[in-house]
């Protein structure tokens, strides 16, 4: 029987750690804040919102609603991101996406501030994916993955992984993070032929496909770390991940459960951004105190 | 026997391009620019300078030389970099690396408008290569591979490719060049326990680990694409690739030579850069003047 990698103590060890200096930064006269960024009244957007929110507060971190009608004109919106970086008192932006058909997403990321970008989708953050260093902070659920890797004490360094998805959100900085921590990794995607060879063939497998039942069986072996960062429907309307959970479970030495894994953490990852936007913006202050 | 891929057809067929794309441009009144940053006087600095130039010139491409002292202060050559993004007449900016120890490589690169990076250094040019889009440029050896997989009509699309090597500057850029062509990919590097399963395993083999005999008779098998990225110099100052040509070449389908393979396109391809920054320059001063 498998471990099951929980997200639920992930987030709340990053929760501690964001309390700790949550308290240091009140004590600076600096109180962590948020602005979530939502044009319209989308349920999934407003249901998002409120898991952040509710984030935000359980570790002293202020969270602010940035609203626009459904039909705000571009500029409007660009105009209200713009005061959002220039605002001190802001530490990280999100902006929930995707946004209506009129706006032009690739113009709303570049409006955006790297430093405050605690979502990753500035191209200062995707840089930051290659380099492992510069403006702008990781993609939130690829970190996520990462934390839970650490947590569990699972090596990367020399670990064959195999991600499945190739996504500019998930599957790709997933990949290139783990390259960077020096596991062996096989990206596989839509076009590959053949899934299970290097799926099996993997100490750490990762899934970012978004496709339920699509990691059966045939797609696992003995020892296997499996990671799954699927979040589907049934069509009784049951949350479920990429992989199956009760053909794999047996096979596997741990699995992350679908609810209750990856997406519990991915929302600590995005509050515990805005916390590290908010220290190294008193830091930068006080090296320019110092000058 | 392989066949031989050559890397002077490739940068012909470039240049030929480039021309065409040179002539527009004078007809419009613009020389395409390109300004080679060098600090001191290294040997090997004035070496690739010269290389530069000289592909330059035989498209057309105009080449200026800007020059530093050794001991130039950091702020100094800052400053002629930022001269040299607000420049109108320089589309494309080249500084030669690595820098001296005072100089700190990451503000400079921080300097360096991506849209005339060139030499795919900036977060602007790491952001592109993961997102396919933006501004600035892939790194010129990463694309000089891809470049030699378009001209010989090496299909990327679902073939099973592996890389060795992880380098920020060529490994990992091409790992993700490829993956977004949709090749399935594997990253190898140093900390890789077994690189010879999937060496021997990929459709396309890709090398760039800087380290001469690396890829041997047990790292290939017959169909494969070879592509050597490595520059290496034996004892008695021979240039080599990563691979044993004598050994691996009798296996495959086809190989790049070293030298005359890889080494050959990435002039061109940063000429190449040159060249499309200024039709990107053009273009933009077109819908400035429409607007």
């Amino acid at each position: 029987m498998a471990e099951i990698l929980k997200g639920a103590p992930v987030a709340e060890a990053l929760g501690e750690k964001m309390k700790r200096d949550v308290e240091s930064l009140k004590d600076a006269g600096v109180t962590p804040t948020l602005a979530i960024v939502r044009v319209g009244e989308k349920g999934s957007d407003l249901a998002y919102e409120k898991g952040a929110v509710k984030r935000c507060e359980s570790v002293g971190v202020a969270a602010r609603r940035v609203t626009f009608p459904e039909n705000v004109p571009q500029d409007e919106l660009l105009a209200g991101i713009e005061a959002l970086n220039a605002e001190t008192g802001v530490h990280g932006v999100l902006i929930l996406r995707p946004l209506p058909e009129h706006i032009d997403d690739e113009t709303v990321r570049r409006t955006l501030a790297p430093k405050k970008d605690v979502d990753g989708i500035t191209d200062g953050s995707l840089a930051a994916v290659m380099s492992g260093r510069g403006a702008g902070f990781y993609p939130c659920t690829a970190q996520a993955c990462m934390e839970i890797l650490d947590y569990y004490k699972i090596e990367c360094k020399s670990a064959r992984a195999t991600v499945i998805g190739a996504s500019l959100v998930v599957g790709l900085p997933t990949t290139v993070l783990l390259t960077n921590r020096f596991a062996t990794v096989t990206n596989c995607h839509i076009f590959t032929k053949d899934v299970s060879t290097p799926a099996r063939g993997a100490e750490i497998l990762v899934s970012a496909a978004g496709k339920a039942g699509l990691v059966g069986k045939n797609h696992v072996s003995p020892g296997q770390i499996v990671i799954d960062v699927g979040i589907n429907f049934t069509s009784e309307g049951k949350m479920v991940g990429d992989v199956s959970f009760d053909e794999v479970e047996p096979v596997v030495k741990a699995i992350t459960p679908v609810p209750g894994g990856v997406g519990t953490v991915t929302t600590s990852v995005l509050v515990s951004h805005v916390v590290e936007a908010a220290v190294k913006s008193v830091t930068v202050a006080d090296a320019s105190v110092q000058e």
